[in-house]
């Protein structure tokens, strides 16, 4: 950086799609995966989806020449499935769970098991102090009824404010992930809105790639074609985002996905597409990306709209935190019922046996199944609204700041 | 600060002990609580053990007049019980919910359903920005055989970290909390070495109150006699801790505890005492507490200590695991072969009933029962390993960085 003065980083973001036992050819295209990232050399790595810890020592084994440095986030049941990989020493690292990330009953989704989080390293690259994120946000299943959307737009505040937070001291932040959401959807501009993020792909002087940058493309074999029928040329999930805190300026000089196969070869990497950025960080007297990235009048609207999202999960939350509060206390007065029919039995109350033995046990035991699984969820659906006004009451304040700004 | 070089804090911290239906004279104490910190006028006032909201509100509209900000952090089925009120605007907020806070089943502890976390709020006072940091931390309940130690360091550390991460770009840290550790417990000590916060009771040139600082007291009404009986004087768990981050000096000019009953009146805040600071805080060419606080060799060493204790908690989480595994699969094995002995007497192969109907079902339900409860408790005790292999990893890192820089 003293010589010259501008450094050039390259980024490469990847969700692996590396579910053990249910990701196809996940082992051939993990082996594929780390070849490339050995010839290539790129300066920091960031993958979503490898859940397996031994997929992550395999790539570490084979990447240590090139990517000394790397970090695996553990979260969750099965992990958080994000890691690092790194040409710089890893100085400090955090990692900051999602207090919301769907339902463990959902179990067909499985989101509510990873754990999903956002990952934080920190790096210091020729006197630069770089705060990297890595994150994976709630999948999006349903586009037209998205039930999900209040967790995800919870996710992407916490990820707003996380970043806020931690990164005053940086230089540069970069975040990169699969975000499940489109570029014009209210949680990306809010968090965009909110940090002063740019997005790499916008913001690129080159472009090579899938057509609008999309990384989940019906070109790609492992791909759900039926999901993609709204959207022929695909969708863009996965992003590389940037912005420089103190005095310094970044550009995107270049920008690259992958269109469907790994280059080389005629499998995919993954059933997403590869996201590369070639960054230019030069040292300013002003920073460009200091302020809020979104002017501040579209700011409100947008926090106004991620709001209203917000308060209409926390009315199905609360729904559903009554529903199941009544399904235990029914079961609860089922199985006073029942107690107080065999203790009149007992006492001799009743002459003989009023009802089958059998039926009457398993009613029992049926209504304290229903007792423990509406209890659990109560006590879950309970936390959810929790967080949800939480995240609401933040926004309001958030609200009020930029207001009182104008 | 500009006429005054020096600007005067006064800081309020208590563990209010207002559990709905369980704590004694809750919402007269609550009340006296609120009556104190308006006729004294503290700058900040750092609560925990707020869990019922309605509390809070009460509070709220009670010192609106003189403590016009205030932030009640949510989480957890119960709440987090913190919060923050204020004589100066709060300009942001983050919570950060710890990854491990005791077992679910134990329900005659609690603090599982309390989502314990870090409050942050950040103030700004005669162009100083404040980064406090409110928190309660895992209680230990017995402390020849402290289950929850592995935990408590975890929190101790995630506590660490935040602030770290958190704070790079205030002028001044602030943590007041209960933080349930004895000052020379190694969690306290992991605290203020990795973050360098100075423990207000032993940096005050002027202390009123309870002999040695204590905050739990034979003399208080509320406490349990017999949990202090090793303990004459009491045991000292809440704190007031504070740094300078940049160009500033703090120094504690006095501090004070109450002693057992709430002042003029003959009942008690709550069973612990409060414990109120007088700060002063002035700028200054170099900072004084911006470096870690402990020297490096010291802390090597502490980090060692805690990294053995959550080995040794990791050890214990690996046992739970894998017993918590074998039950489920013993009980799914007994699910089949009662499954295979149904379908044979189905299938005539076996002549008459083999077995009484009644007991069949009820082993049939017993075994569910448990295949679930197992599977549940293995569930949690994987997240428990994977986040105390987390921490160990972060720690093993941070002591290869402080060796590195010795």
């Amino acid at each position: 950086m003293e010589g010259d003065p501008t450094l050039r980083l390259r980024v490469f973001n990847l969700n692996c799609w590396a579910i053990r036992y249910l990701s196809k050819q996940r082992q051939e295209r993990i082996r594929l995966i780390g070849d490339v990232l050995r010839q290539e050399g790129f300066d920091l790595v960031l993958l979503q989806e490898v859940w397996s810890e031994q997929d992550y020592s395999n790539l570490k084994a084979k990447l240590g020449g090139c990517y000394p440095f790397s970090y695996y986030f553990r979260s969750g049941v099965i992990g958080s499935g994000l890691c690092v990989f790194s040409r710089f020493p890893i100085l400090d690292t955090l990692l900051y769970q999602y207090s919301l990330n769907g339902y463990p009953y959902m179990l067909q989704h499985g989101d509510w098991f990873c754990g999903k989080s956002v990952g934080l390293v920190v790096i210091k690259i020729s006197g630069i102090v770089f705060n990297v994120y890595v994150t994976h946000l709630h999948a999006e299943y349903c586009r037209e009824k998205d039930g999900y959307l209040p967790h995800r737009l919870v996710q992407a505040w916490e990820l707003a404010q996380f970043i806020r937070h931690t990164s005053k001291a940086a230089d540069v932040v970069l975040l990169g992930g699969d975000l499940n959401m489109h570029p014009e959807d209210v949680g990306i501009r809010l968090l965009r809105g909110w940090t002063g993020l740019r997005d790499a792909f916008a913001e690129a002087t080159r472009f090579e790639g899938c057509e609008d940058g999309c990384t989940l493309i019906p070109n790609n074999c492992f791909t759900v074609k039926s999901e993609l029928l709204p959207f022929p040329l695909g969708i863009r999930i996965d992003y590389i985002l940037y912005k420089a805190v103190s005095s310094f300026t970044v550009k995107c000089e270049e920008m690259k996905t992958t269109t469907g196969t790994a280059p080389g070869t005629d499998i995919p990497f993954s059933d997403h597409e590869a996201v590369m950025a070639t960054l230019h960080i030069r040292r300013e007297g002003q920073a460009a990306g200091a302020n809020l990235g979104t002017a501040e009048p579209t700011l409100v609207d947008v926090v106004t709209e991620a709001r209203t999202e917000v308060g209409v999960g926390l009315g199905a939350a609360r729904r559903q935190r009554y529903s199941t509060g009544r399904m235990a206390v029914l079961a609860l007065l089922l199985l006073l019922l029942q107690a107080a029919a065999a203790l009149g039995t007992l006492a001799g109350l009743a002459a003989g046996q009023p009802f089958p033995k059998l039926s009457f046990s398993l009613l029992a035991f049926l209504a304290i199944g229903v007792l423990l699984l509406a209890t659990g969820l109560h006590l879950f659906h309970t936390i959810e609204v929790k967080m949800l006004q939480g995240t609401e009451e933040q926004m309001r304040m958030a609200l009020r700041a930029l207001q009182e700004h104008l």
